[in-house]
């Protein structure tokens, strides 16, 4: 199971996350391409980064809303949703090109990688802009109770999906996260030790039901956030090789 | 000689030339890449003008000032600069292969260009932005007194240039335009029209000092701001096959 | 009857509007704030051109979308967007002052406007927001069939409204306007002249099933986009000097 | 000797600074405007604190490049300055009046406070500026050699200076600051402690060749970046209760 990680979403003299520290953690960095963080400095030094450390590239596209860090639900129609990403992409690919890299996944961030999830019309959308675009770039998201369906959806398409599970989160019977807002929502170590660790070896999730639901995950997302969740994806990594 | 039009420079709600006329009528299009004009839709309608007409596409990337158009001069350091390009250029290349195309060449814009031709070591910074550029690209510059040694310059990177001409400009003894808060520095037609006749039939311009100077280009830079400067550049384009 | 206008839309090198000649023939200025258009240079010049023709000044703030132009939907909390209409409000009323004139009110743009008409909550947390800034501003709303019930949720906050009609727009019977995307949504000039003539003698407008809704306006909107529009608010200016 | 220190340079989901526990130690803050950092949200929590520590609030207005922190140097015509300054200042002031307070002076941010130091064409444009606006504005500059120029020059225009001098850096002997590239730009703390002493007991520096230059500091600026510029703000304050 591989680790995914959010990495380069500093913003010109603004620092966020230990990027030099997650790198040497992770497999793969979801790399912000300026629409929400980032910004072309930033971007070139996040591919080094990854360069160093061998880690698989992927667009980290967003919503255009830097104050909002992406997180703000906008309306695009399908066609600007589809220019929108394939100008992400194309910036970060063009950059990693430059240094002998290349993207090989995409993974939405924040809001719309929630209304990806919540609504098959912006999956689909999402799913033919991947499918669009002049190179096979695989498309990474959520495992829910629904991996099945959304599977057969890339399919038709021809693109490939990666699924990916959250350690550290409540799940709910559908296989969506508890929000943040609720009790319980996010696990402490013991609680998200134990869910990679049946995600692994038994290939489920125990929900907020107490229900076993079965979730394929290909990869595990992780943060690098602060010294405590570099040094939890550390344990994950540990685990993970030992499972 | 090739004609070369400043284009997708709208923004958002915000129209600026008539792109569908000029695209008619020239040979090169210097598309905006999103940092003083263009967003991801405008650069996709503009590439699909450009392919409809079969227009060599250039990128036409410019420091990060939407408000200022890219009209303020903004002290970058060379690594900044490379990868302020490289975003810009790799993502209208890829949106261009979106649609089965390529960026040919590239033309910097505004500031940015009056920078590169007054400052060498801007000139130097570009060029060997596009140099390291995983794909051959090349650059347009203004044809000046100084075209040689700038060749010269473009060749040890192996970087081919594009040498420009303005036809509505009157020229200084360096082969530098007047700038354009001085007396006769924009000619009417007639002046216009004899400069590309000049340009064209013996590779040379009449200065303000009324020197012939030599000036070897390959393409002339025109304009698609209105219906009147379309008409002109549908009568260059005549007196060019004439020629 | 005052008629209003959305004004000082330009942005950096981009006009939109022919803003001198609305300005001429109308009563109240909605200038943009630099969110969704303008910039210090637009508002400092549409507030030039206001103070020439003694129109009335409103601000016209906007969700944070340039490339949208604030057409654009985005949940903002309650505090947030308390926060973003009070910069806006204090920019351009700052910038009024300093010619020596203030703005009086308040008219919220594009998807704030529609989504303030469409949820009680939002329209709630912008009459607080006004009752919260130090100096007494009108809000200008949508006169509906509810135009009542808002004028109590307003005087709950101490707020006066100004309830604006649409000379051009076919109504509901809840008084709103029937969706652009619709057949007749938006009214010829007869139609158009008819239902300012309606909305000044009758104070109703005929709805689009045949309902004749009471509605009392304060103020028409009209647009100065181009030469028919200007021409198009003259000859309702006549209307309403002659009704 | 007042303290004053840069703060609400955050942005959106950004942090920069501990501003919580700078603005308990200063007595001066100044407050981003929205165009290198700060935005709505940040500037009222800003508000806020300095409320809440009774701190005097400055408006600390930038270029508008927030990508680049307004660090790097624009060209900005006299008029444009003006109006991007206002618009700044406004928007900070009125927010400021939603909470009872009031923006006292102004300290421009980072390359424009280095380009009127350096260039007195635009310390006269930013004087005047400061004279347009329509309440009394302080300006806040650095005491150099020149100090006495500077007041008679404001002094034409009505405008009121606060004098700023730096703990922390190596002085020449016209009274600006050594570039942080050379040696010894940077005192370590005894020096800085030193030099704050012979600032309030002698009213002068001692230069990098050695000579004492007579300063009349209001004002010291101070840095909140993080614990150990907390602890040495605390430490000056205990010097300058004592001296």
């Amino acid at each position: 199971m591989l680790l995914n990680c959010d990495l380069g979403e500093s913003f010109g003299a603004w620092t966020m996350g230990l990027d030099e520290q997650a790198m040497a953690v992770i497999d793969c960095a979801n790399i912000a391409c300026g629409f929400h963080g980032g910004d072309p400095d930033i971007i070139a030094k996040t591919l080094e980064l990854a360069k160093q450390h061998s880690v698989t590239i992927g667009a980290h596209p967003s919503y255009p809303d830097l104050q909002g860090f992406g997180r703000r639900s906008m309306k695009l129609s399908p066609q600007t949703l589809k220019n929108t990403l394939h100008y992400q992409i194309a910036a970060l690919d063009g950059m990693a090109q430059c240094q002998g890299l290349s993207v090989s996944y995409v993974k939405p961030h924040g809001a719309l990688y929630n209304d990806m999830m919540a609504d098959e019309s912006i999956l689909q959308s999402v799913i033919q802009t991947i499918a669009h675009y002049p190179k096979p770039l695989k498309l990474m998201i959520l495992a829910t109770a629904k991996q099945e369906e959304h599977q057969n959806l890339a399919n038709e398409y021809g693109v490939n999906l990666m699924f990916e599970a959250f350690a550290d989160r409540l799940y709910t019977d559908k296989g969506l996260l508890t929000p943040r807002s609720q009790p319980n929502a996010v696990h402490g170590k013991p609680a998200l030790m134990a869910q990679v660790k049946q995600l692994v070896e038994q290939g489920s999730v125990t929900t907020n039901t107490g229900k076993q639901l079965p979730l394929k995950a290909d990869t595990l997302c992780v943060h690098g956030d602060n010294e405590a969740s570099i040094a939890l994806v550390k344990e994950i990594s540990i685990l993970l090789t030992r499972t």
